[in-house]
């Protein structure tokens, strides 16, 4: 192939890639003056948010108790500058797409002129950052649930320098907020980010109590409808899905139908057991390795997968 | 220890690791002129692929439709380029090692001159653009099963900014059409990105049909031989893997013998699932969560895993 | 909410974030003058043990057999001074904190003075360094299992180049030397690390033979205690973890009791195994997929998850 | 001074610094939602004047003459969008400030809505860019006047590539199209950045006509309201400059009136020259090195400073 | 040359380079676990206080007068851990070498030990801190001398926002401080920063006072001993330089001799004048443009350089 | 303007600065596979550069003599390879413009083959190194006459952390060797550095003799075929330059007749003195501040300029 023959090759390429046709709903046309949302924006969220959370062992300062607030200030203020930005992003970003035809045409996101959702964006990072003091209490005993739940493990700092599960809970737990605040979007790309860091995948519709733990932890799946009580443990692998989901009229998923499972408190599910669908395991109950369920189990029942 | 006895013993140490015979096998010495294939470029090729196939979700600029064209003239120039080095950097890098005892002395990577591999390396490059349009209308059919498969998706915006599922495939089935051009090395490097990315591991030599879709996703293995029909959707920890394999007179593995499984259409494949070797599992099949796999399931056929 | 409205939330959340009893045990206040655990320096710190390892394969620097000495040597150098750091920082870091009640008042690090504790660390980097010829030679085992595992590997260099067995288990046996030389904290923080690249999770205290190899990888745990023998090869979701753990008259669990099985030589873990406690996997046993054992297996005997 | 002590002295500057009196007139309170005039955007915005003028010569991409144009709109649509919020920058930011006593209260970036300014900031971005043309017509004439006035020089690319007084007049030539369309501060921020460069100071409101160079340019200072010919040529060292300006009645300096020389066509001024107040340099003089004038001279005379 | 051929003569001339009678002079042997100077550290402390000093001008982070006491605390934290560093950086710097025939054998730097030099360190950053507000106030004059002297100048936020003088005053005098309270090299190596950015040198000895301003400022010089009062404006060139300097019996220059100009206050200086040795220039003086004074000016009395 | 007719205006302005007349001199084709010269790589040189001859002044790295050879070898090595790219690219730049029409059609850089190019800098960049001892021993020089020359120098440790005569001259000297050994573009590009880094213009082409120094420097201009003795010393603003230059019979300069002046051993000139044109200013000679001198001055003699 001479090298004129390349140039066509990509020249007509390029034409082809651009054709609006073969554009349709792979295509984000964003709206001008309206932020992006940002993978890097998040990261710095999630950043911020730990070091607000957990002073000094996240964030590049160091920090003393007589300057603490300082840095917490200055933290609280850019969070809240980020977090409006994405939130705003996230209002219209879904919205702004010609990819989804069931959405109605008439676009909330361009009838509420951007002031306003601006205004609301700022509020709404405003309310997040309130709740802050909240989600610090509830990740303080996630913390004492981790080094309670592993012998492995030497010092409270151990768990909070280097546990995945405390990386994950932390994004979950702000993320949670966010999710039923109505924030769209956002909150996923948060749990995402999670995801991608540490393998477990918890949708940030799901309700979690205190005193929640994951050993390991790479694979674990909780869904949006979950609801686990207090002091649950999960392992590796375990998955809490959904068994089979109702399609309407036209043949999609409804959504929106609890369809996860419910844990009672504390329940320990062992590595890669599989609970599918809206049953309810009962307090104390305890989920061996390897199994499926797809049933109730009693309250302080126990079940193992037995191999030949 | 003293300062003088710390100095001795790196000296001496760095003595031992510079020893030829202590760096047999483990050392790549790299030929002058010849790019090294690059991780960080690498990520740089995924980064436009998807930026070309997703303008506005991907990449860094606002993107318009009037000057979409630009933008992708500008990515489709600076691919080619990045590509055309890698491809290069593949062709060479496992030829030029010490380390592989059973191929033979006469080095392809030698006896064709530099120039002529650059050569061949833009033609390569060259093709897979052209492959782009084609690459694209496929990954729109997995967007939309991926909608369709997962009632906590609110809209397609969602499924291409964040869905784990959409970043691997879009990897694999680039890296699939680079490996099927015959090019070495780079297509599993560019699926290994993906693997640390999402915890999923596709072989790019595997074939996968449309409307493929993968839940939540980690743990997954698709290995080399397999192959997999269209609407086929499979969930987190499931492995398409091989039995056992034949070994030659030397006590190697046999290369490229199929070894893994055939997945017809319209299969569903729950949780950490494990089907292993070249069996066929028949259209319209369901496998259920935590089952052991090893043997042909006719059509229309379900399997699940009891426990006691 | 008015502009002041918000501003009153911030400055009163700060306040609650600040207020030093919503901090008990979540706070690390940073003894001055003392290095602080960094992930960066530990990416760092695993970059230039690559890079001394396997020149060439890592590392940025262009290598050829009669240079070797300088980038090498270099390289050492550096590895010393950020590893020394962090040890320094891993000594006092734990210690350091107000969170673990059970630890006796008097305060070790307190006790030694800085200059004692850096010569130490010092002294531990450089005998870490002084083990990397040895643990050369064992990844070199390793490199070969994982090539002879693997019908689908082309070559020695693709294994060192993009498998992630390697990247884990290099990461491992560096943290291991760590480990048994009494670290605190590094090691662990070293081996999440890999957790996060790979999903494999072996905690840096087990014991592994030499010609170990995992294929595919994610999911793996590999608990502190684990004993492992020559030439096992496991696969991606095997867990070799703890059945249950004794509890002190606290109610916290006993730290440092053998509770993970041991592996002897020549054994093959199939996908997803959960293997649980101090069980003894007999020599050349081969434990079959989704399996969960937890009882002694007797050499050269196989167990396999048979569904209905 | 014990810790405390030093501590002490801390809180109390920092509150002594905070104290809004002592930030009176040195304080910037930015308006939220307005971008910040940036450095950092407009070293980005002369960048990609740069790679758009003289395509090749500055700019990452390579080129070629088939693709210039992806690169070209690429790099115009970017410098669109930055140039327009740094006007927007400008606009509002000397306006939005408490120090100037003597501008009338009635905030003009008050009055006109944020809206408006952005409309008005992005017509005059496209307004520059659509100049540009002209601009690099220009520009093509400095540089064979910077050729032919350099035995030095080897080609014409040596000039492009590496002669400051282009990089210097490319910016001033630019920020001379903002000053002329009333762009406040930017245009000023824009020829500081040459100047910081290329110690060249040329105030962007001067006027001067094509074919102009300035040898080795350090220190050349060319005022406000010079008017400046065509084929001109300046040594290093050479001032431009104001005599003395007259004061209103607070003793402020008058703004605005011309205080600058007046250079006609085929002037040279040697290196130091000082040449200062509304003075006429006729047509074809030359100003030798070191000399002070203050007087208007008659077409092609010349001047000495003759020592002793 | 061959390949050999050069190889050769690399490692030749690295012998040659590395042979330790090549280096003397030349070579800065770093103590282990002082800190060394760093021109980087030093710009992150030009920033910090330019950002404390004039918050919302300098700094990234958007400023309103809520908050702005975090900012400034989080700054002052940050300053005084760099400032320390770099100040123990220069104690023993100096002293470190073994260039400088002519001190004394006996090390002041080895002689007291590091955590002396440490807590001394930390006292000069706080205690330049604590004269932060002093620096502010006489910023805030020249601020306002630099406005008044400009008739090109628009408002008081642009002379803050670019006017080169403004940079090299609050460097100049946060480094004339610094000098003042004996730290060696650190504020020279502040003031190179200036003299680089601007072509401004002034000396960290120099004593200027209020309301100073320099016009342009490319190439002026102000010597260490130079003492100028109030009021006094310089345009770009001017040296206020030393004449010629006794030498001691060994031939090298005296130090610390008073050799540079008195200006007395209320003087304009003209550009590229040029004063040299210990004369006086009287209050209210003006001296011409590049004219050459070595001799004392009485008060209210002007120079000029007549040319032919 | 309607956001239409801003992106219709846009358009016709791409298509005007894309068309090729309108290039026509001012764009660089880049011959692919060719480097392009760059001065990012050029100061990574110069860093190198100054890390090797002033090993632990300059470089990253901390340095003690036992491994100094270590880091030495690695910069040399990375040298060389940065080097010999630089010097391909600089051999083809100029030669591959259509700028200059006085070059021959016959471009040398297509006559000689890519390979031949290579092997000749990379031949280029190991003479340069080879001849860093003997840079080092005259810059030893440079440094004793810039302490001695100083009353305020304190240390030759000053001399070398941040006397700006010093980083001049190091690269002065080594663009120098390069310029010798024929090397096109490049070492004029590393001049300009030094120029805008520290306002001293010194043309690589001169030659310069030992013990040679430069106060302050800002404004220095010393022209390409100067020829200075040994143990000179210049001050601020000093030029060096050419009186006027005969054109050849097209009206074009004449390159490479000697044009600027011969300064003879031990002269001192003064600030902003103008010496222009092939004079001599003979052994010891003192040439005054702010004089001009256009013809030869006896050794031992003085000139001053005498103001009003």
């Amino acid at each position: 192939m001479s090298t004129q023959d390349m140039a066509h090759k990509l020249t007509e390429t390029v034409e082809a890639l651009s054709e609006p046709s073969s554009l349709k709903g792979l295509f984000h046309q964003h709206k001008d003056g309206y932020p992006l949302p940002s993978s890097t924006a998040l990261e710095d969220i999630i950043q911020l948010a730990r070091a607000i959370l957990f002073p000094g062992y996240f964030g590049k300062s160091q920090v003393n108790v007589k300057t603490i607030k300082y840095q917490i200030g200055v933290n609280v203020e850019r969070l809240q500058k980020l977090l409006a930005e994405q939130i705003l992003a996230g209002m219209c970003f879904a919205d702004n797409d010609d990819n989804t035809e069931k959405k109605p045409s008439a676009d909330t996101c361009i009838l509420r002129d951007l002031e306003t959702l601006k205004k609301e964006s700022k509020e709404m990072a405003t309310e997040l950052i309130s709740r802050l003091p909240a989600v610090r209490r509830i990740l303080a005993t996630d913390v004492v649930a981790a080094y309670n739940g592993d012998p492995a493990a030497t010092s409270m700092a151990e768990i909070l320098a280097c546990y995945p599960v405390i990386k994950t809970l932390t994004i979950f737990r702000v993320a949670h907020e966010l999710f039923t605040m109505g924030v769209p979007l956002i909150p996923r790309m948060m749990t995402e980010i999670a995801h991608s860091e540490t393998g477990m995948d918890i949708h940030p519709g799901a309700t979690i109590g205190p005193s929640f733990t994951i050993d390991h932890g790479t694979g674990v799946v909780i869904g949006e409808t979950c609801i686990i009580g207090k002091n649950v443990k999960l392992y590796q692998g375990v998955t809490l899905g959904a068994k089979s989901f109702p399609l309407d009229e036209h043949g999609n998923p409804i959504k929106g139908i609890p369809r996860h499972p419910i844990i009672e408190d504390d329940v320990v599910i062992y590595a890669n057991a599989t609970v599918l669908g809206r049953v309810t395991i009962g307090k104390g109950c305890v989920v061996g390795a390897n199994t499926w369920v797809m049933d109730d189990m009693a309250p302080q029942t126990k079940i193992y997968n037995k191999n030949k």
